[in-house]
């Protein structure tokens, strides 16, 4: 993408209403524009981010066996009444009239329509288990919106549902996802920490917050520090054996603020006590029967009518841009792991209009296009110090600068915008280094 | 994906309520739920077309050009006052109020916020041109929702706004944007014309829809025959050129009803004159300074101020499924175009528990995911005949069809949805024609 085809409007000034640096960040540069209250437009920039997420989660939903399928963003408030949800939500539930007087609501969660979906197609046992997610648009009524795309009122958000035919099969679907989340996090370049928590409106008893340490977090959290730098299990766990990788984790300490218990956590030996603050960034719920009984969500079994045990599991993919932006920033801007980053290369002209200068550059935006990179292409007529600003502010992974100097004698720069390093190396040679490198 | 651990819920019986084969079969190949009135569900079938189309869309908007972003689905009350028509706009607009009593809305299209954010973020003429769109959820509350997705209420439409410093560069941008829709519904495999039509409350002087004839279409349409199968003028036309793919079509007779003119429809040819019935697919408009005057979208120009003149373009992302099915169908239920179905490949095996036939099932479904074909493997227990009537409903272009006998000759059946044609060859023999299709 040449810079001048496309539309980057970036701010010069720190804006006043944002008080954490995720959201002075994704506003400086043009990621997303706030239309009403906790409510954003994504700009060009931003939007590319949250594909790339988009995309991560999707691929690590497909490798654990999940079924995408897309639910729509209104819903009837009688749905809600039949497992006794609507009148127990609350202000935060946007509550919607039509034309004909229907009481609808714009959908905070999706368990009763999942569990309605479910009830009206599958019948038998055989058909488990089963695992559907859908990523849709969701709006919850925020007294006090705030932290820009953190807590925002419309928001993304991905949530699968699980549907076991007992407890047992539930918990290995709640591994499943346990160990998803451990792999979707990872890949973004972030360290999740799965931590019990408060079960809330979704109800049920079982349930782990997965959490990114930051200072700007909402909620005070408290681990075992070897939980923070565990690895994940990585795509080739043997899928059907995934308890261990539930144990490994959960035998050490880990609550939020709500489930946090002093006693069990002095246990903790002195130096491995961890308290912090944490930004959430998936949670995951078992809650057997609590919508399948009142809702009728049964399937033939072998000896006759099950109810079935079912699992939420949500990620906020709106939220994660944020959460992203603040583990992994710096006094010059985001620094962007190279999974989600917007492009995977900003190409600096620092004279456009040299014809050396310019046929290089356009000989460097083909063969990285080629190669399947996505390229910026900063071909504006900007000074130098401004284009390395703007680049090192919106933080491309890599960026290959050209100049006439270096051209002359055949080198161009490449500078890792994570390290800062820059190395002056011959054109063909960074050429082939950036293209060689895996997609 | 293997059927058994898909999720393709499909009906036994047609659906009463059904008025049109659209309708009957997306609801038939489990494809589509309805959740209220005109609200639907996509189930994993159906998802997968929808995203297939997206994907369509998305390519052929880069190249004409276009920025994707993403606006939220609900807005403000007040800035649709800013542009006079928050009255206007009538019943079929949603209207919302949040716990704090503010006035929102659910966008039945976005003129108002993209001009919000256009006059927020450009200041320069030498900005332009520029063309912005998305792809969202909209909420149109029909008075009588019908036909399915083809009238829905909560359905998902591309709009794309243009940004010129004048008529003239704005009727090369809705130039643009008219190529790129023939592009698009031709690679659908879709013959779309575009016609005179009614600009209605978008606004303007100039507007065409494109339509896509077919008996249960809404409305009815006039036009010259040679259109309808007039070619696409494809990805390689001059993009700085585009007038006369403009007026080698608007110099045939093309009108909706609304814009219908029987003298000058008189003039066509008798046996050139076609009056039919249409499905809308695609509506575009330029409509200057309607929205920029009142809400001041202006630029600097060289000479001082400058009103930009815009233009708006939809597509109906979800109504375009029914447009497909009501275009490409047979008794035996839908047939896919290869460019939008939801898979390239039904792999069916005629006798799962067979060694011969689950090893050459095995064999032939690695190497078509490996050869990027996105395979359906049928490998439930069904009696053969039920496996084929649900494969022809469902509609993929390809069954591969693997039983003991051909087998046990070194041969299977290669069978083509849309011709019914079947050829028995043998296993390698298919296979490496399957894999060498071009994705």
């Amino acid at each position: 993408m040449r810079l001048s085809r496309f539309f980057l409007p970036l701010l010069k000034e720190n804006p006043s209403e944002a008080q954490i640096v995720s959201h002075r960040l994704m506003l400086r540069c043009g990621m997303i524009r706030q239309e009403a209250a906790g409510i954003y437009a994504w700009l060009p920039l931003g939007f590319k981010v949250l594909k790339k997420i988009e995309k991560i989660v999707e691929e690590e939903m497909a490798r654990a066996g999940s079924i995408q399928l897309l639910m729509p963003t209104l819903q009837l408030a009688d749905l809600w009444r039949e497992s006794g949800r609507y009148e127990d939500y609350g202000q935060e539930m946007l509550r919607i009239k039509d034309r004909h007087e229907r009481e609808m609501l714009y959908g905070p969660t999706n368990e009763e329509m999942i569990t309605e979906i479910f009830r009206g197609t599958v019948k038998s046992y055989k058909d488990l288990p089963l695992n559907l997610y859908h990523i849709q648009w969701k709006f919850r009524d925020e007294q006090r919106p705030r932290f820009g795309v953190m807590r925002g009122r419309e928001f993304l958000m991905k949530d699968a549902y699980s549907f076991d035919v007992d407890e047992a099969a539930a918990r290995r679907s709640y591994n499943r996802m346990f160990t998803a989340y451990l792999n979707t996090f990872a890949r973004m370049g972030l360290k999740a920490v799965p931590m019990r928590a408060d079960t809330g409106p979704i109800g049920g008893d079982l349930s782990h917050e997965f959490i990114i340490l930051a200072d700007t977090g909402e909620s005070a959290v408290f681990c075992h520090k070897d939980l923070v730098d565990m690895p994940a299990p990585g795509p080739d766990v043997d899928w059907e054996n995934l308890q261990h990788v539930f144990d490994e984790r959960t035998s050490l300490y880990a609550a939020t603020e709500e489930m946090h218990n002093p006693d069990d956590f002095a246990k903790v030996p002195a130096d491995k006590q961890l308290s912090a603050r944490g930004i959430e960034v998936g949670h995951i719920f078992y809650f057997g029967e609590k919508y399948s009984k009142p809702m009728r969500a049964v399937v033939n079994g072998p000896d006759g009518e099950i109810t079935v045990h079912m699992g939420s599991y949500g990620i906020g993919v709106s939220r994660l841009l944020g959460a992203i932006i603040e583990a992994s920033h710096d006094d010059n801007g985001i620094i962007w792991p190279e999974s989600v980053a917007p492009f995977d290369v900003a190409l600096i002209n620092l004279r456009p209009g040299d014809e050396a200068c310019d046929a290089a550059c356009e000989k460097a935006y083909k063969a990285l296009n080629d190669a399947g990179r996505d390229v910026l292409y900063n071909d504006s007529d900007e000074r130098p110090g401004a284009k390395f600003a703007s680049m090192d502010l919106i933080g491309i992974p890599w960026q290959l600068i050209v100049g006439p100097k270096g051209l002359a004698e055949g080198n161009v720069e490449l500078k890792n915008r994570a390290t800062g390093e820059r190395q002056t190396a011959p054109f063909d040679d960074v050429l082939a280094q950036l293209t060689a490198k895996k997609v």
